[in-house]
């Protein structure tokens, strides 16, 4: 912070114009301490930290804004996904240099979720690099005492639910990169805008939380797919899974390059970057987290149920036909 | 995790090979949830958070088990000097790819250190990069309700206090680079190798935290350099200061780099990656907060005095001469 007396560093000042107005929670002291303060109010604290790097999970030209609000709400979807209610992150930034349009772009994006979402900016550390831009930030949640909703726990007869809609972000990224979707929806700006939209800005389901919380068994948020993360859930919880691949719920235009060829329901299921909350739901609660979800105006859809046994999730066709799924979800490594 | 019936990710392989046994912790749930659960046990929770960077802050060939304990003891510096014991971290990771070596090392420095400061794994992200290796963290502490040590509350007459001495790391980056403190210690190995080893595993001084919380009125980590986090302790706290250079505590081989002609107190005060406190202590509790660090086991100094004013900290010589430094302390912009 550039007091009067204080050393004019290019970071204390960088700090200062751009991410200081964010910082308005109490515990954040303005970001002129080496630490934040979060209360848990004698609640537990639920932590979850996400990295985006320039590159591979946002594009070079990717808006500012949209990097800001990408890397926040994908720490939000997590949080969303265990049932807790947001109480503030952490941010840590790693830049080439100091560019100021772009700055003030990311800063104003952080800062609009940041209010939309109520998880107020704590604290951070700003580096600089000499390689892509990275954005790391831990996230925090608060939830009563020994509640927070785990993968594990889903027993067989659950309901196996989705929020959303699956596979836009993947064929949103298709488009940015001139793919086979892009061709496909080359008349339909508005869809390609949409899928676009998907994969920079996910909508993380935080109004569910609390129905996720009341009656999931387990949850997991959709990052890396969802045959992947599925597989991640039933494994945590030493179960298995039939999904009837028909009622994965997707967008028109997820439909629409579906019927045209361009995209395949194994490349939907796998694409990952959907941040759609899946859980497992049992069967007595169901009616009453259908209420719940439309209640928080957020789309669910049944789309198979656990079973017993150690086998990967088999996806069914609307013949009853297996689909085998080779690469299960992104990987890093 | 690879779970019977998990796909086998790479990321999810290195995790369950590397980090899963650092994980100790029942709220880091083995590393196979997406989410951990820190419990406050009705005190704050003080959160920090540091990224240090190939080629920023670490050297390329760098013990790798080195560059794990510098990212979690820098962390740790931070709460040492915020009066908080620490509570456990999480961890990300942005690699260019998986070298079981580096990795095997990494963990190893990184579980012992964990260990050593009662400070675990709580959860994770690892991501691939096309650039530098990066290790973000964010670490936790408590502190009863309210009583985070700031840097603001220094006030006039309060004793300047700093542990452990300054100057060493700075010089042990200059030793592995080769520069002019490499060559006046050129006959002298175990110098060159303690400057180093200032540089790469710093002390953090968690051992004091305690003391800081009962008798210190303000607390900063020196980080950036000596000069310039007392400037920016005063200018938090909205005060002045004199030091007394000859009193700033120096090791022998920076003593002796000193005396050869191969560095400066300039370069002493400015070079920063020291993690030692620097607090402002009132001079009713000097003794006391002495005799505390005695116990404690942590060398402190007193080095000069808060003063009434705005203007940037003064630095008098043994002749009471001011010295001017035209660099306060290291900005990454």
């Amino acid at each position: 912070m550039a007091a009067p007396g204080a050393p004019a560093s290019g970071e204390d000042s960088l700090i200062a114009r751009y991410f200081k107005p964010l910082a308005t929670d109490p515990g954040a002291f303005g970001l002129t301490d080496d630490a934040a303060v979060l209360k848990a109010l004698g609640e537990d604290i639920v932590v979850t930290t996400d990295a985006i790097i320039e590159g591979v999970h946002f594009l070079p030209d990717d808006p500012p804004d949209t990097i800001a609000r990408k890397a926040l709400r994908v720490n939000l979807s997590d949080l969303a996904a265990k049932g807790a209610t947001p109480a503030g992150f952490v941010l840590t930034l790693a830049l080439r240099g100091v560019d100021d349009s772009w700055l003030a772009s990311f800063a104003g994006g952080l800062g609009a979720d940041a209010a939309k979402f109520n998880c107020r900016l704590l604290g951070g550390d700003t580096v600089s690099t000499p390689g892509p831009l990275m954005v790391s930030m831990t996230a925090f949640g608060r939830i009563p005492q020994g509640r927070m909703v785990h993968r594990s726990g889903a027993r067989p007869g659950d309901q196996v639910v989705v929020t959303g809609t699956i596979g836009d972000a993947a064929l949103g990224l298709d488009v940015l990169r001139k793919g086979r979707v892009a061709s496909a929806l080359e008349g339909d700006a508005a869809s390609r805008e949409m899928l676009v939209g998907r994969y920079r800005v996910p909508e993380p389901r935080n109004a569910l939380a609390s129905a996720v919380r009341a009656h999931a068994h387990a949850a997991i948020d959709v990052s890396d797919g969802l045959a992947g993360d599925l597989a991640k859930l039933c494994a945590a919880s030493g179960v298995s899974a039939v999904i009837d691949m028909p009622a994965i719920p997707l967008s028109p235009a997820a439909s629409a390059a579906l019927a045209g060829g361009a995209t395949s329901m194994s490349e939907i299921m796998c694409g990952g970057d959907d941040y759609e909350i899946l859980c497992a739901i049992p069967e007595s609660a169901l009616e009453a987290f259908i209420r719940a979800a439309k209640a928080a105006e957020v789309a669910v859809s049944p789309i198979g149920s656990i079973i017993a046994g150690a086998s990967v999730p088999k996806f069914l066709d609307a013949e009853g036909r297996e689909l085998s799924l080779s690469l299960m979800s992104y990987s890093h490594f």
